[in-house]
């Protein structure tokens, strides 16, 4: 069963390629599916990845493996072919796939493999990559099944039956009229339920969900998932069809997106983390950190300046640590909450001021409940000074409802100004939740302690 | 066009509902599709789907809107209605949908409901509801189709042009021999692409990948979108299939598990959040803030263990929360990028200790790199007192090595006791490096200073 077999397929090629065992590598990929051989050099390091890629003999293997490369593994697997051979894949790819090997090549090489490429794919590749890489005009497929409007199911069987095997996904019939506008769709099951002489506009949707070729990749991936679909059409400003995006491109965005959120929200500029060298790693890593030594330095100036409240009543300090992490903790959700809303379409920016009002209270509910919790901690733990718990519940309910209203406010307006919320949230709104929490702190004790 | 007009659907019926136009909402329900409608109801309060579903005049559309719905609207949608229409919506849906929907039902309705449907669907039912939810057997159709081994492309042309109708997702013929095991499969492309009277067995690729009824649903959703899948048959032990799990199911599961493990990172229980009542989201979010109030506590008690030594030279007290927050963070980002890493099978469990070793290697690289930053700044502020930057420097070197090990080891450990590693890492990894972070740095500090 093939279950089993992609994991060992990958452990098989990591330890042969490891022990240089070239003759048994080459049986391994012959008998090997392309995607897996794909997902055994994602978990290998660049020079091991630029051994097993030319062992790769058949072009047409190569060329598929190739297409299913993240973008970090394909850049090593390209620095160590020659631009004769790219070009060779490149012609076996679907344009789209083609573009975004393309993209990856270095500056210097990419001129002189599209200056190789045949005539007739240049101009659809062009096309492609005039369009940005994460919009629907960046994803889709140029080659889609389509028929005249005054066709018949049977006359779009007989295409296929002569003309199929030029397209890599054929999910539906298209009908575009004169000027190439898509008045309707008819899937592949629908030509075959109905008699051969049945015309395709008798049968097809008319209420067709299209995307423009500037329309995100996200908000594509949410039209495909929402209405199921296994592609969607891209149609320009007229209506006329430019191509489609099929639903394994869909999946694969959705995939990407959510991850990418997920580490930019933790500070992670690139996910590809695998297989990339150990300063690369710490450089994707640095930025939030730095965020957070600023932060810090800043903190503990203002931790300083409360030098004298803090020499009067020491515990003062136990306090400081446990009020900051709850602002952090409660910043890092409503900030998680928040990009994933905005992301999935929860949240609309329409809507932004009624989300804010409902965060902001679950904040004051929680806000309420740590204060009576910690606060109380310190109420009995410190007795003889009842005014250290009473300042402790008033911040740590005070400093939780601003890293509330930070968390979601700051996704919302990054969001307005065009930056994705997802890139500055996280390290932002922890160093600023970090840091008013303390002011809070420090500012209420020396008030109610008169220091 | 259909783009702007879901979006559109959204907004107007929600402010129809809360207008209690009850007219004007019929008129929008007839001309929308269910998933519009669905998307509405997700926006919406309790009172306001409970409204709304009920005029939705057509059981067919009722039903899709059901079956769109996620799992907190559906609750509230099926608390509205009677059993007797439940029963009657159930009927409308496919199996795999309506297991959800008697999923969801409260315990004293599901009773009344399974013994009110007609017999061949119970069955079918039973089949399902018997494998867990999250599994390859709670996700799949059982409705797929299949033509035995010695058929033609032809009479399975006929059989989908007599029977098409039955199957809600066609994407491919699957081939079974005497016993029902499955042997091949082609796709609908084949069949029209090849005379109708080649065997299916010359055309059919045998190597079909599958997956077993209790296979986790984000392995299969990891087959699915590896191998670029419509749909991936489920087979028992003895390659008998029982069904399919089509592709838009594991575009749900994709987006629903990435979410779903971003949300626990962060010590969020329920991504369903919209929709929900202010109590509720707190209780969803609680348990990581009372693991940090817990260590917050703990942290001010260690603090108030060196009040000796802060009373000495008071500025220490200013570096304990960058030490602390630069343990977590650290802590945070390998956490994070180890869960995502074992649940895209990027991390193997097998290869765990060369993972670990790695990422440790990143630790001691940004422990020495913000050793130097934020120690060089301690030096500079204090000159005075020098031990203070050096203390600094040591102290924040080895917070970060050991939160990054606790980021890369707590996941794996979980992982390895079959524990879901997104559940515990996040407080678990937070808590724990804040509190070694403090013990590091005021034990170095103690020791250095000689006080």
């Amino acid at each position: 069963m093939a279950n089993s077999l992609h994991t060992r397929t990958e452990t098989v090629l990591r330890r042969l390629v490891r022990r240089d065992a070239t003759s048994q590598v080459r049986k391994v990929l012959a008998k090997s599916r392309p995607e897996d051989v794909a997902a055994a050099l994602e978990h290998m390091t660049r020079s091991e990845r630029q051994r097993l890629f030319p062992m790769l003999g058949d072009r047409e293997t190569a060329a598929e493996v190739m297409v299913n490369l993240s973008e970090g593994a394909l850049r090593d697997v390209l620095a160590s072919v020659g631009s004769g051979l790219i070009v060779e894949l490149l012609e076996r790819m679907e344009p789209d796939d083609a573009t975004d090997v393309i993209e990856a090549l270095p500056e210097e090489l990419r001129a002189a493999v599209l200056s190789d490429l045949r005539g007739e794919d240049t101009e659809e590749l062009s096309v492609l990559m005039s369009w940005p890489s994460d919009t629907a005009g960046g994803i889709m497929s140029t080659s889609f099944f389509s028929m005249p409007e005054a066709s018949t199911c049977g006359q779009a069987i007989e295409q296929i039956q002569s003309k199929g095997e030029d397209f890599d996904s054929l999910f539906y019939v298209y009908v575009l009229d004169g000027q190439g506008r898509l008045v309707g769709v008819v899937s592949l099951r629908q030509l075959l339920t109905n008699p051969p002489n049945t015309p395709l506009v008798s049968v097809m949707t008319r209420e067709v969900i299209t995307v423009g070729p500037k329309q995100d990749q996200e908000e594509v991936a949410r039209y495909v998932a929402r209405y199921d679909l296994l592609a969607i059409p891209v149609v320009d400003e007229h209506q006329r069809q430019l191509g489609i995006v099929t639903v394994d491109d869909v999946v694969d965005v959705i995939r990407e997106e959510a991850v990418e959120d997920m580490m930019l929200l933790v500070g992670i500029n690139d996910d590809a983390a695998h297989g990339k060298g150990i300063f690369a790693l710490v450089k994707d890593r640095a930025g939030w950190l730095l965020a957070t030594i600023g932060g810090g330095v800043l903190s503990s100036e203002l931790i300083g300046s409360f030098e004298q409240t803090l020499m009067a009543v020491a515990v003062l300090a136990g306090f400081i640590p446990v009020i900051m992490g709850m602002g952090g903790n409660v910043g890092l959700q409503s900030a998680t909450i928040t990009v994933r809303g905005i992301a999935t379409g929860h949240v609309q920016l329409g809507g932004a001021l009624a989300y804010i009002w409902r965060e902001t209270r679950v904040g004051v509910v929680m806000g309420l409940l740590f204060a009576v919790v910690l606060g109380g901690y310190g109420l009995v733990r410190y007795l003889d000074q009842p005014l250290i718990g009473v300042s402790v519940g008033i911040s740590v309910c005070l400093a939780i409802i601003v890293a509330s209203l930070f968390g979601t406010t700051v996704p919302v307006v990054l969001s307005l100004i065009g930056v994705d919320p997802a890139l500055a949230t996280g390290p932002f709104v922890t160093t600023a939740s970090d840091i008013t929490g303390i002011i809070i702190y420090l500012g209420v004790a020396t008030v109610l302690l008169q220091i």
